[in-house]
């Protein structure tokens, strides 16, 4: 790190003017501890699950969106495949708990743990042993994959009410403070959304109090689970892992109360519109590179963001030093 | 536009979750009358000049830094060179007004107007006739380029100081609103600059009111002038313009007093930490795509700015439509 910010003051540049790109650049010497760290390898690791409380009118979509989408991704015709084209990286698709039985399909990761989890209005998502398996199967997903660095991404009808309660679990913020529109429900539904929120908290609090793994089995996600253990692995490997929005936040927070030093790891790729993500990010410490209003999930912030983390990298060992390029100094 | 819109309504994705970038798309079909505009030929136009009032300790680094950076740029050291690798584009080079001869080069166009201009706190930076000159001199050089998408970039000791006096005339804020610490001048120095500012917009007073040519002639600079040329005729081509950073917006902003169409154009690439980059582009409608604390110019910002431009018109036409892939839309 201390190498990294050395040299960055003897490039050609004013001091500080390449600005976050600067910090970046330092951070990922602290994680890989080479300020060339490589970066071509770019794995984005889509997780989908089904959410139970997704049949109580908390997303603008019907639940088999959920399926459908997974379909669509293993076609290429998701924001996340074109994006990843464009960006150079490589999306691995894992059904971690869809509802419903995907054909099988030489791109898709079969890994589902449950069909779907129960409704957190009405009891606990998940076991624990569940959620351990669910954080289990993420890390074997990154254990199976060659790579420079991690993406996260998620699919997942009804995530985002999962993901404020668990958030609401973690901070104690009140849900209406996290709670926002998904996919883009009207004020009715987000009423219901925080409803929700509340009751899950309330019927769930006993597991809440528990621990953190616990509150992830009683209110979180399939998908949510598996992130966190891409999260965790991805940091054990001293590899950076490039968290995706408000879904991934969340995960990121899970995965941050098991493993603090796992934010050492974290890259935050985007201010999601959703109302809860400042939140997240501000726990984590983490300050976003974009902020282009993205709600859409999948790893598409997350890819977005991964040309200026290479570019980042870049600047610091291609650009001259004010001795190799003759320029005079501050004067 | 329409066209853009509707089928962004059609997309596998929740509508408008993809944020800024479908507005994005929307503008870029206005511009090119397509909603898969080109955007591979991209030209970073990175115009040098030298500014008299630079010798008054407005700048953290002595003026022959501009023809030093010059020949970095030439040699493919400086960050713009790094970037414009990175993401796919050819930088330009133009001496449109520095103080020192140049040598030769196969990679400099040599379009020097005159050598630096006056210092702005005594007189006129130039004559209208050398501001005209300078205009279409960034207007031939958008002529002799072929390209699909245009990006503006910068270099001159004192350019902010200049360009701060420019936006002051054209908005009429006061220059503590605007004047920033360009490339890092410390408490002294940034008073240096609100005093250097304050006398050039009384000693050019008469010329400010005579119009917005005779205010760029007065306070501003030959690069500032050149851009100005870059941005009109490339909207004149129907072509979209990335708007960089502080220097750029400057120039942007004159160019909108010009040809107010011009603006319908410019895509601003990021929010510059220069203090008076705000005001700028909330006179200008525009948002930029980023924030990353950047103040360096060259066209950097422009250029981490392009790949997001792309990746939107991509997702536009990539993406599948709801019929398409089989799912199922808002319940």
């Amino acid at each position: 790190m201390q190498q990294a910010a050395a040299r960055q003051a003897r490039l050609t540049k004013p001091a500080g003017s390449l600005g976050r790109l600067e910090e970046l650049t330092v951070r990922l010497a602290g994680m890989t501890g080479r300020i060339d760290p490589p970066l071509r390898e770019a794995v984005v690791f889509t997780l989908a699950a089904d959410h139970g409380v997704a049949a109580e009118g908390v997303s603008a979509y019907p639940r088999e969106v959920t399926a459908q989408m997974v379909l669509n991704f293993l076609r290429g015709g998701a924001a996340i495949n074109v994006l990843a084209r464009e960006v150079g990286a490589r999306v691995v698709i894992a059904d971690i708990g869809v509802d419903a039985e995907l054909p099988p399909h030489p791109q898709l990761h079969a890994v589902k743990v449950r069909r779907g989890t129960g409704s957190i209005t009405r009891g606990p998502a998940m076991s624990s042993e569940e959620a351990n398996r669910a954080i289990a199967v993420g890390r074997q997903l990154v254990r199976d994959e060659q790579f420079d660095v991690a993406l996260t991404g998620d699919m997942g009808i009804g995530n985002t009410t999962a993901s404020a309660a668990v958030i609401c679990a973690l901070t104690s913020l009140d849900p209406k403070l996290v709670v926002g529109r998904g996919t883009g429900v009207d004020d009715e539904g987000l009423e219901r959304k925080v409803g929700a929120v509340r009751r899950a908290l309330q019927v769930n609090a006993d597991s809440i109090k528990r621990g953190t793994i616990e509150t992830l089995a009683a209110v979180g996600g399939l998908e949510i689970a598996g992130l966190v253990g891409v999260i965790l692995e991805t940091a054990a490997m001293r590899k950076p892992v490039i968290i995706d929005g408000f879904i991934s936040g969340c995960a990121a927070l899970v995965a941050a109360k098991i493993e603090p030093a796992a934010t050492g790891y974290m890259i935050a790729s985007h201010r999601s519109h959703e109302l809860g993500h400042g939140a997240v990010l501000e726990r984590l410490g983490l300050q976003p590179l974009l902020d282009l209003d993205l709600r859409l999930g999948e790893g598409t912030g997350a890819a977005l963001a991964l040309p200026v983390v290479r570019v980042a990298v870049r600047l610091l060992n291609e650009m001259a030093t004010f001795d190799e390029a003759g320029v005079s100094e501050r004067s």
